[in-house]
């Protein structure tokens, strides 16, 4: 949204050091602007546009700003500026950003923070990451279930600056539990004298402070909500977290997800701004655990040297037979992946998936091996190729071998995920590619068998 | 979060008839809640549950249940039920239901909405699907922007009722131009004689109506908003999209885009309820596509059948190069497709990622390559292969031939969403099997053809 023109315009008033024009052209901005503008710009001059903002607007382009860069300034800012910056972020950016920091540094800050700002951050830095604690922020409003309409209104007048949102109230008792939560708009709406407690709003939904990311995601689509509340496990509000955290998280899981399915390690941030040693890890480490799984092929392809000696013909037929088979495992993979992450799949599921995939990959299997008879027959009646005088032997082997492969791939595939779940693990490091090369291997094996049952005697 | 023993419990009040107390029952319960119990239980009882229900709240159990269940039930209520339920639908959850539905049962329920209803439905169904447009919902409350912040709260006080959300209140001129937008927050803690278009409050951001469906995620992701509202050219005020809505939206479509990544097509909906010839469709139709193109692969490997014969060792290896030209393309692909889908890299930049993956995958080719040399050499060395007595040879082969299958395939990997965009498709259509595809056959003619210059002479 910022054009090439505003941001040569900022270098050029940059050069002349005129600073009151660039606190004129920056105030224009919304910080996700500023934000966009710092990142573009030489890392000479971003120190310059954070002294020249006000230290509320700098800490809100400071928090849109991806960790590795705030990292960086944090670095050329002096110490107190810094602390500034942090100490104005909402509690639940604060603590992602101190999570990724070097020890030293989150050690350095958190001992520059007022005692209040201290505790908020602790507080949500004691759960474990990638859980609902994590994400909540301790600034909401509260009011007491015996206080009236008006009386709560008052109240949020009263205690509302600087909160995240304002949008919903929560009705708190004098032992911290939630008891209620009321949306402002219901607050405006209703009578002055009634009491908060009985004002007709949707039922109350609660997250418990240890949900994974995965349940706040699903209960925030199951419920339409534009914030919910974080609870312990005595029914205690901690915090709340707002649809735009959560929308985020999703955003940046499904983005992982997709990269761990093609094979890589997620990536964590943008294309360009991985680096060339960094994208060699994350790429290399995944491409050279797979050869080496592959390498096995060689080893399997080695047991039928002399098959393939006899008859060469035998040996067309390999990609084809194996990466059907990684296919229909590819398949299988990515969908319960998604269904597991999306919880439309259960773990106890998993006979129900075995059966449902069974079923689905014998046809298919059945339906590819049929193809591809036909396509070997149509070939030896055409003329274009031989088959050293047994195509319909080939063309059987092609068939009963691709519904071998096809349903060993689908139940590898949909099978993987529930698996890796089981024993602690991310459902999505089960790749396509790593399914592939399950798959290839075992592939092999059938290949040969049956070709070695069907063609003994004839070819081999 | 319906125990299995609540449901139980709900058909055995159904089968005693006990509708007093079914009514109780359901009165507990979230519309989500009720969504779900309708979805589990036989189809005989679900018109049951409709009758029992109050109106607002059978409309609002039935927004949340999948749209070919709603159909379903649409088709075993009455005409005059049906209409109740659709005409209490919020807008935009209409015109997403009347999208699907066949052409006729669209026209006899549009025949039934009252004129006012009939108008917002309209309005949303004259903007092409996947838009900001059809999301929106023109259901805010709005102020004039001469009201002062106590008159403004009256306002929404009286026109209040049945608004989708009310923690954002749009100031629009007399014009119907979109002026400035307040949270109710802001508004509630501002001084009674203040004008509503004088609170601070953020800077306006507004998405078109012509606005893509990531668009609008970007949009969100950016600004941290609940809400944002919808403007036509003229920036006139449409209505607006709250972040739940886009939430569900980037879930679906991430969904989508990692079966589409796996190989096939999107289901659209959760896994069981698939059923066994629409996934056999969903899966087939790419399944054998993709077997079409690798047949091609037995076309390349019949053109090399001499020196297969002459030379067995040769063929031992193609599983292994072919695979790692279609384990980097993978990583490639995913990677650029869910870039390109973040709009973190755009169309114009893929002469820079060609470069990058350039560098990188000659890096990673060189790698594994190394790894192969290392691994055929040690085979030899440990007198478990003797390669036809040329171990040096085939390394070299193998080592070369990765170099150009891993560059290739990530080449192919990561230009093809590009070309995908560039002619007007989905970049997610190249999935990680059509990339493999695409490689395997190119894969096979890179080896052999640097089979016949390292060898001719020795082995071939």
């Amino acid at each position: 949204m910022i054009g090439e023109f505003l941001q040569a315009d900022l270098e050029e008033i940059i050069a002349r050091k005129a600073w009151d024009e660039l606190r004129d052209a920056l105030s224009e901005l919304d910080p996700p602007d500023v934000a966009e503008i710092l990142t573009d710009l030489p890392a000479a001059d971003t120190g310059v546009i954070f002294r020249v903002l006000t230290r509320e607007r700098a800490a809100a382009a400071f928090s849109y700003l991806p960790v590795d860069e705030q990292e960086e300034l944090i670095r050329s800012l002096s110490l107190e500026q810094t602390t500034g910056l942090v100490a104005e972020m909402t509690p639940d950016d604060r603590a992602r950003l101190l999570d990724e920091l070097p020890a030293d540094v989150t050690r350095r800050l958190l001992a520059a923070l007022s005692p209040e700002e201290l505790k908020a951050t602790r507080d949500l830095l004691g759960y474990p990451p990638g859980t609902a604690g994590r994400y909540m922020t301790p600034e909401y409003v509260a009011v007491r279930p015996d206080m009236t309409a008006a009386e709560a209104l008052r109240h949020v007048k009263r205690t509302g600056r600087g909160k995240e949102t304002l949008a919903i109230v929560y009705v708190v008792d004098a032992g911290g539990r939630l008891v209620e939560d009321v949306r402002l708009g219901a607050l405006v709406m209703a009578d002055d004298s009634v009491s908060v407690a009985d004002i007709e709003d949707r039922p109350l939904v609660s997250i418990p402070a240890a949900a994974s990311g995965d349940d706040v995601v699903a209960a925030f689509e199951r419920y339409d909500r534009v914030a919910l509340p974080v609870v312990d496990a005595d029914g205690k509000m901690l915090g709340i977290i707002t649809a735009d955290d959560v929308l985020e998280f999703s955003q940046r899981k499904a983005t992982a997800e997709m990269q761990k399915l093609g094979g890589s390690e997620a990536l964590d941030r943008p294309y360009f701004e991985v680096g060339f040693f960094e994208m060699l890890k994350k790429r290399g480490g995944w491409l050279a655990a797979l050869f080496l799984g592959e390498t096995l092929t060689a080893t399997a392809m080695g047991r039928y040297e002399s098959e393939i000696a006899k008859a060469a013909v035998v040996a067309l037929f390999v990609p084809l037979i194996i990466s059907s088979g990684g296919n229909s495992g590819s398949q299988a993979t990515s969908i319960l992946i998604r269904s597991l992450a999306l919880q439309e799949v259960k773990l106890a599921d998993w006979w129900r998936v075995f059966r449902k995939e069974l079923s689905t990959s014998l046809v298919l299997g059945t339906f590819l091996g049929a193809v591809g008879f036909c396509r070997v027959s149509l070939w030896y009646a055409l003329g274009w190729k031989d088959y050293d005088g047994h195509p319909f032997l080939i063309a059987a082997t092609v068939w009963a071998s691709l519904v071998g492969v096809v349903t060993f791939g689908s139940l590898v595939g949909s099978m993987l995920p529930f698996l890796l779940r089981k024993v602690g693990l991310d459902p999505a490091t089960a790749s396509a590619p790593f399914v592939a090369t399950l798959v290839d291997v075992t592939g092999l094996v059938i290949y040969f068998t049956v070709a070695s049952m069907i063609l003994k005697g004839t070819l081999l």
